[in-house]
């Protein structure tokens, strides 16, 4: 493992790596001064091809105080700035630079002059300040992941307190670049399910690296994250699409309550559901969905004698396994009308 | 930081480390057969004050199948044995030893078996087996985690699908030496709950160390911990224990749907809810509960001109913190006769 | 928070949802038997834009043993393959489909056959071995993760013993579509640094959303990940280059033992480390590194009497925060040579 | 599963839940007022076996600059105080909490005046501050996890530079009641190490139960937690003890770096770095160590046709596996004198 060896470790550091050398001193300056971007510092040889810097995980609870009838919502916000110059990068001027704990003070601002209607509004709303506020600012985004609280039913609805729900939890995904439409991508994350019965995975490829054989029978179970974009902002209703893609997986996962609905593979299940989200919510252009197999395997009795595996024939044993795990993705989207 | 100086690591190893040597050799044989004991090992200056082994985590979904309507039970079932003889630890000698592996299978073999019907109820299972099975088994314990899977709800209640619903799990510890009865400790972690008032915490000590001032209003949220003992296995419901400290534990930081209940500290809310629980479940003898006090802080507002931070009065921001937190705890238990 | 009524989940289950009715109706057979795409099954409304299956988190210890002295590297693979075909999505047929039990099996078989020289050839034995073994196969993946195991130093190096030092884990994606060249990205992650001095932040935009003065001296501490890809598998040294990238990032970050080097900002830092990479690799395409800023922020003394504050100059304390973090990245690649 | 019935959640808040009501009006505060503990409060029939609150998880950074020559420490600090008086739980008096706010601010300053020398030594003064501030304390306790940070090794050693190196960490726990010594703990977590050869386990038990064959060669691999507790706090080295531990560990699993060291199972290894501990330290009471048996399995290659499965027979690939594991600890003491 000669990637390991201790000699490699920074043996030799530079003698040029001080700014006060490299780049500070009088010919530097001149460069940098008059084209401060990597092609210019790299005497044309390498360019920034992407970058960008912001605030993570700014936390939030929101509250509305509607008199004795209050409403939460908690979020972890993040900002990223994108800035016209390279200056900051090449030659370390921050005179453009928005500092991230002045993002974070921001996100604060903001929510606390408008309110947070929904994830996706507040994402618009803060993209919107960066871009109008600082014109240096070439592209903003904003992610907000929101915790699945809900209000407590204690009989009735209660007024003021609340239990932590995390059955799938929500997040979105704004950005816009200056002189272009405001993106929005929407998710849901961590809903996991399980079925005992109408799943089979049958008639795969069988060959010398196979030892699976075919189940006509078997547990499925999976975590599933799901995520999509907008036609617009404009006609979205952004919690009922959200709901909407929900109660689209449980449907095609689970089926009617008694009979069910039958899953010849996780494909197929997966696909099924994003049909009916692109059927149901118009305004969405895509939906990608993302299931892991957790793999709940049958335990071979046959190694033991009879007097130790038998019971009751209605109670069956399985074994779950966390890793390794079947991962099954698909995307699937609105075909361009010149297409159809 | 002398500690972390790498010529300390492992320098000298000493050359009588290896078995063959030191406890192989025929004195050490001898030694070793005529008293297999920490104390006979080490001429008296030690002995083992504390020992076990067994298998940690054993994952198992139990599935009930009764006609189309199924029942699911998902578990982490971690084993425990305290064998009489020092030998294994000493000598190295297995003879005695009950490999954690067969263990394992054990608790698939058991849950074939018998079903689960509570983690309490299969965690007595589990001990008396092994303690009736191996005589040189001293101690066994049992540590049961359930997954806190929910039935689907389509309408009716799904005949065999379900949803993860972690608001709170349950577990238990059972154990039992030999000749002694068994004994039962439930659980319950991970319930995390928020109101937005009828919290406060004044008039605490103030001096130099302080800078926190009384605060008449604030925001309370905790995620509760609850660990409890029963008086005998005999006559507890386990399950409906289970329920009734939760609904406790809820009734008492919530109070009323309309009006709630007033918190003058995490303190009192959580002494409340073990007095409801003691006075509820005559089966159990002590509770204890844990409540860290998850900050939810004000954003200081006056370092930023009116004009960014003016907003609708109704909506209020907070700042979540996640370290530090205060935590809080109690255990309280039922008085011997005797003192009464 | 309408997104959370227990009314919406679920409620009204499709009575079409189950695929007999749905999918192997006659009507529904012979479509899919005629044109098994998304496209076909959507009347021309959906596509499938993207999809992939595959195992992920295949657990693989690899020991070479050569005599008495004994190798280890511990990987966790995952893999994926796009099939040419969308049937197994859209009709549930699976009779092209891999399962990803044999790609489980796969990954053994070929660590037992060939051995893992680096994780990146590694993982174009696997890549290449689906595409070449199953026709049905467009496009395979395989992303490769290493744990940092070291080898023990025990006065001399261990022949066979070995300690899990994670200073920064190694991983790699490969994947090449059918007809395609294998592209290689490597990255390195979690790599955790810390300085006392020679760091700034001064001149940024001051505006009424700042509260963070200029600081001329301040802790620096990041969490560095990087990754980068090649110009061809053929001619590069994988963990050499692995080694350059941490070197290069220690160096611009840490400079001469003595000295230090002055940072203006992360945004410099990492783009000074970034270019040296590509300088001193010429394999290497382009690199990205991502930097949170981990705050130590100063601690305000001046809410406490003098008496309780006083003490050796010497001794400084800071308050790490986890939450919020700022967090910077760029991108550098080498331009194209028309562009020179 | 009853217990997730939704009819059981809080239905029925009892009426008598506020605080208003139940403690505060005229009766109760007479009774408070009269004997504000719990065995009062419940009319002699529960009573407080135990009682805490403190800060968790405050960090904290300790920078020591001498000149251009700075050390640091990182700490997670957590204090606990237990009054002697039951009035905050029983009836929510505060007028003698020292409030978590404040234990946080102590935490700070005594850092500052004090500066950290060891993580026991720190504990030792926060414990003591508080019991000699605060009357009202009846016991103190402070745990301290330390970060693994070293200095960065830059051809020679870095003045001012670190690198996050988690092979193991360090924590302690102190604490001290009124009119009793100071007793203090400390542990080495997370140390994780694998041998290739050198290890076996055979002539266990074998019954029904048992599955696993005799293993006269296996891979040995563990994550080592170790806790010790001292004599005193006078004599004892605390930075040469955790070193001492962590070597003899090393040492014990390993052996010498040519021939390895003979382990007939995980227990025996175990109790030889116990022994070597108290041998080493005398100033050492006790010592506990876990050790989880992390299993690396054989892959049953007889399941594929010989031309998948053969290779280099230097090439071993085995399938490391996270769940289950196994888990062995023992804990061994110094005998009182007279017991010899």
């Amino acid at each position: 493992m000669p990637w390991t060896s201790s000699n490699r470790i920074y043996a030799k550091p530079s003698n040029t790596s001080s700014v006060q050398d490299e780049d500070m001193g009088p010919a530097n300056r001149r460069r940098a001064q008059a084209a401060p971007t990597a092609a210019a510092d790299s005497n044309g040889r390498f360019e920034l091809s992407d970058h960008g810097y912001g605030k993570n995980s700014v936390k939030l609870l929101h509250v509305h105080r509607d008199g004795d009838f209050h409403t939460i919502r908690e979020f972890e916000v993040s900002t990223e700035l994108k800035l016209a110059s390279e200056s900051a990068y090449v030659v370390g001027d921050n005179k453009e630079v928005v500092a991230t704990d002045s993002q974070k003070n921001t996100i604060y601002l903001l929510a606390k002059k408008y309110g947070v209607k929904t994830p996706e509004e507040f994402g618009a709303v803060v993209v919107n300040h960066f871009l109008y506020t600082y014109k240096q600012v070439a592209e903003a985004k904003c992610h907000v992941l929101e915790y699945p609280w809900e209000r407590l039913q204690a009989g009735a609805p209660h007024n003021h307190a609340f239990v932590y729900s995390p059955t799938a939890t929500r997040w979105c995904q704004v950005s816009q670049a200056r002189h272009e439409a405001v993106i929005v991508k929407s998710g849901l994350s961590g809903l996991r399910v399980l079925k005992t019965t109408q799943s089979a995975f049958v008639d795969f490829v069988q060959d010398e690296y196979t030892t699976l054989t075919d189940a006509a029978e078997r547990i499925f179970s999976t975590v599933v994250e799901a995520e999509w974009t907008y036609e617009s902002m404009r006609s979205a209703d952004f919690d009922d699409a959200w709901l909407t893609v929900k109660d689209a997986i449980l449907d095609k996962f689970a089926g009617p309550p008694d009979t069910g609905v039958y899953s010849p593979s996780v494909q197929h299940t997966l696909y099924q559901a994003e049909k009916v989200v692109l059927e149901k919510v118009p305004e969405i252009t895509w939906v990608k969905m993302t299931m892991p197999n957790k793999h709940y395997l049958n335990i071979d009795m046959s190694k033991f004698p009879a007097n130790v595996t038998k019971g009751d024939p209605k109670h069956q044993i399985y074994q779950p396994t966390d890793k390794p795990a079947g991962l099954i993705y698909a995307q699937l989207r609105r075909r361009p009308r010149s297409k159809l």
